[in-house]
């Protein structure tokens, strides 16, 4: 792509999930995401790209934090804003492409707006809209003019995606964006024959067709992911959001004949294997109906090392029958965990932007016997070195499933991951730990004030609090989850009157939802679910092997899904 | 002010406290403040003024829902960008008078702008900075480049205030401002000697001092409020925010020989008198020295009726001993109603901006032996024609100083409102009833994250909640209150380990506060009294009758106050 002919190439910086402000508030990581969305906007600016396209969940947080916005204002406008020209053409009907926008066309065509890169964003699950007014965050970037937030359905019974038609040159460019949405919904609403992609009717052979999705790739249950045999087939190329791993070189479909790449996150948010390959955004050439993707590595992303350590292979060194074994297992971690610090160092040698302490995990396997040893203590010899030193280790049980981190293929833990201790804590205590931490608030403004958000917003605020309080605690078993929830009830003689007012509120809440074909415990679950587990880059085995060459504009799939046109 | 040369006149729109987002969660009143936005924005654009000047509380909320913020952006953005040109210049060192902002100048001569009408305001104390950054609410609209946010002093010890300095054609103006300070800290500060008003060096006597501040102007407490005369002689007008009641005709203080404007809020922000008063913007002429304020009534402000019934002056109708007494005061508080109703009604006649049905309040004061009703069943006749039926009615008792409505003077109730209920519940339950609905998480954002103004914000949640509690249960005597925290405590079994932690906790935030020289209760309690008491225009007697001519550039005032020369 060196020599194409300049005019006629859309240059598009891809990037997803910066999760801004994610963990602002913590001394060492604050800035992490901060930092790297600089970078990427550094980055477009210096290749000159055409515009910035993400794939959603550049907010970490639904309702981000004053310094979070402004952070993002602030960028935007220093990066994006400017003189340079803006070299495409857009030919679809914008007041259909930014339908929920109060100034529904793009900002580089604001008169009162000087924009030098045009955003393109989706929503993602992290950021989606909620409230009677329909708004996310990225509605804020879009009223002030920094951010063109399209792919925004809606109905939830129907989704038409109308196509941003650019040109440049020579070059047509399709871009269909399609915002987060409960996978389970939108998996029954392809099913149904729901969701349609409309076409230009004319020369549809000449468009590059672009989309942008924000949804499970990899499958979380049987209806809580969207495979990619869903997809239209006239598609040339998916940017796959919401995946945190780096998956970006573009893998071909061969059923669906298309490319889907899968950017990962910008930032690490959970400690599981798919946040530890190497983080890039991708440099998007389009010319006519080829294009090329170049992979930029991101210098300013906090190194993250991980490693398993299966106690019972070291029995030369150690068995549950040792004297003093679980010391000795410490220092065996100890030294472990010391080596993937001086791996860190060694590979940050001359990355003068990468930060100083890397992110460390070790997952030690100590079924068969072995006691695991005070995290906390362990902890405080890392303060210095490591951004995490409160969850470097990772005590897990019974390996099942071999599992290979080199390969980042799926992992399943039967053992108890912190993730899982949460859940379960979380679940036992429910009612009474809900009640106690502000859910008579969150009740209250869901049914007084049509807060539809406040639920949710409270149930993983609790489980981030619960994560803390658990690792704070050092529990790593179920037998410690136990004697923490006993803890919990001992302290609290909850009233029957109070509880019964929260209960009434809930079944009315969870009624509404259902109503809404929503399930509130579900839904916040697979979210949770999805951050955790997203480190795979398995695709689901094709339907059928693909039989026939690449066509375009046929009636094909056996779902008989809806084709539309534009008119 | 007619036919001024308008080359050497500068057109400044003059308004306050607008609260943005007050009750946008109510049925009726929820668009209320974003309707009267749009008033004033649209007055700046008819009458094509040089610039928008806001005396502060542009904001209801500190944090601003998102539905806020978005209306608030999007509607600058309609109204305040565009082609007309700006005709004034900046001749001060724009860097430090927009010293906290990443873009510090003004707006419209950003580039990549294209402002129409530049804002300026200085924040408020309800939109004040907060957290580790000191950002407000307004700082977000300056990322974005809708509002000149100026007269944020960095410094809790000291504070120069420089003015912008601007220049159209012949007329110097010099615009000073300063944002919501506690009026405690701010009195000990120009006691002693602590701020300092910086005046250019050259041709003093050309230019015309404006000053913007927002604090209490009335007294609230021997240093609970800004006496005009801590404020600098040089100083041509005062616009004061903060007071909600509109006495926006400028009065001249004798003693200091300079003017004060009050415009008052745009929207009614409690029942009292004070907001009764018709509300106003003002559109100020300035040429040379000589100024002009011109009212402009707003029409999408909702009409305000309040009146006082003395039950014991109608003894020929009834008295505590007649029959059905109860019953009859009701009827004649009926009645009462009825009429404000229809007054506003005729009042309304063609003022088709002017929302239907407007706020009424009948202060019934019942000493003498009379019982009150049962205001909830009066209230539902009224839900059809009332914006506020469920209080409509405030019993009080025992009116001890006469008070004239009309006149607007200082109230004084020594017997029990609303808010002196809501007061003495919250003393009464404290600790307990902070527990009940989120303190633990006030506490603990406040403790682990330095969020300092999480407690801040949840008091008047607090306040808020309970007030409206306590109107829906009727409650409007002491003893109901005593009842009603009898039912409260019943309801609750406190445990003793969760209630010293957050004890501690709270100790902890009282000491860190005080350190930083703030009282968090006496805070939030003047802050509330600032609202409800805002309805006097007494200004604090002269300490000494004028004696002197109106002269400039002289070191005068026995305070010996510093005074600053730019360089």
């Amino acid at each position: 792509a060196s020599h194409v002919d300049i005019q006629d190439t859309f240059k598009i910086l891809i990037a997803t999930d910066i999760h801004l402000g994610y963990m602002e508030k913590d001394a060492i990581r604050g800035n992490d995401t901060y930092n790297t969305l600089e970078e990427i906007l550094k980055c477009a600016q210096t290749n000159q790209v055409d515009f910035i396209l993400l794939g959603g969940d550049l907010f970490h947080e639904n309702k981000p934090s004053r310094r979070c916005l402004h952070t993002g204002i602030t960028m935007l406008r220093k990066y994006c804003m400017g003189d340079s020209p803006i070299l495409f053409n857009i030919l679809s009907d914008q007041a259909i492409n930014f339908n929920t926008s109060k100034f529904p066309w793009v900002n580089y065509q604001d008169e009162n707006l000087n924009i030098s890169i045009p955003v393109f964003s989706i929503h993602g699950n992290h950021d989606d809209p909620t409230g009677a007014e329909g708004l996310c965050a990225l509605d804020l970037l879009g009223s002030c003019g920094l951010v063109n937030h399209f792919g925004h359905s809606q109905s939830v019974e129907k989704i038409q995606i109308s196509p941003i038609l650019m040109q440049k040159g020579s070059t047509k460019l399709a871009l269909y964006g399609l915002g987060s949405i409960p996978d389970e919904r939108l998996y029954r609403m392809f099913v149904n024959n729901q969701v349609t992609m409309l076409r230009p009717k004319e020369d549809q052979d000449e468009w590059f067709n672009l989309f942008t999705i924000h949804q499970n790739r990899s499958k979380h249950g049987p209806t809580n992911y969207i495979p990619e045999q869903f997809l239209d087939d006239f598609i040339d190329l998916v940017v796959w959001g919401h995946e945190h791993e780096c998956l970006i070189a573009p893998t071909r479909n061969e059923q669906q004949l298309f490319y889907v790449t899968q950017p990962g996150s910008s930032v690490a948010t959970s400690l599981s294997p798919g946040e530890a390959a190497k983080k890039h955004i991708g440099l998007l050439r389009v010319k006519g109906r080829k294009m090329n993707l170049q992979k930029i590595p991101l210098q300013t992303v906090r190194q993250f090392f991980i490693q398993d350590l299966v106690l019972a292979d070291y029995q030369d060194l150690f068995t549950p029958d040792t004297p003093q074994v679980t010391k000795k297992v410490e220092d065996f971690c100890y030294a472990k965990v010391i080596e993937m610090i001086e791996e860190a160092e060694r590979e940050r040698l001359g990355c003068d932007l990468t930060p100083e302490k890397p992110l460390i995990r070790l997952r030690v396997d100590y079924s068969g016997g072995f006691e695991p040893f005070n995290v906390s203590r362990f902890s405080q010899k890392f303060v210095d070195r490591v951004a995490n030193p409160k969850d470097i280790i990772h005590f897990v049980r019974r390996r099942e499933q071999k599992e290979d981190i080199k390969g980042l293929t799926q992992t399943k833990y039967t053992g108890l991951r912190v993730e899982d201790l949460v859940k379960q804590y979380f679940e036992k205590v429910q009612l009474s730990l809900l009640t106690e931490q502000g859910m008579g608030k969150a009740i209250q403004e869901f049914v007084d004030k049509d807060e539809k958000d406040a639920i949710e917003e409270l149930v993983s605020y609790q489980l981030e609090k619960t994560q803390r309080h658990l690792q704070a605690r050092g529990v790593t078993t179920e037998q410690d989850i136990d004697a923490e929830i006993l803890r919990f009830r001992n302290s609290k003689k909850n009233t029957t009157e109070e509880d019964e007012e929260i209960r009434e509120a809930i079944n009315r809440a969870k009624a509404h939802r259902l109503e809404r074909g929503d399930n509130l415990q579900g839904l916040d679950m697979s979210d949770e679910l999805a951050d955790v587990a997203m480190d795979s880059d398995e695709d689901p085995a094709p339907v059928a092997p693909p039989t026939r060459g690449r066509g375009r504009g046929r009636g094909r799939g056996s779902r008989g899904r809806g084709r539309g046109e534009l008119s």
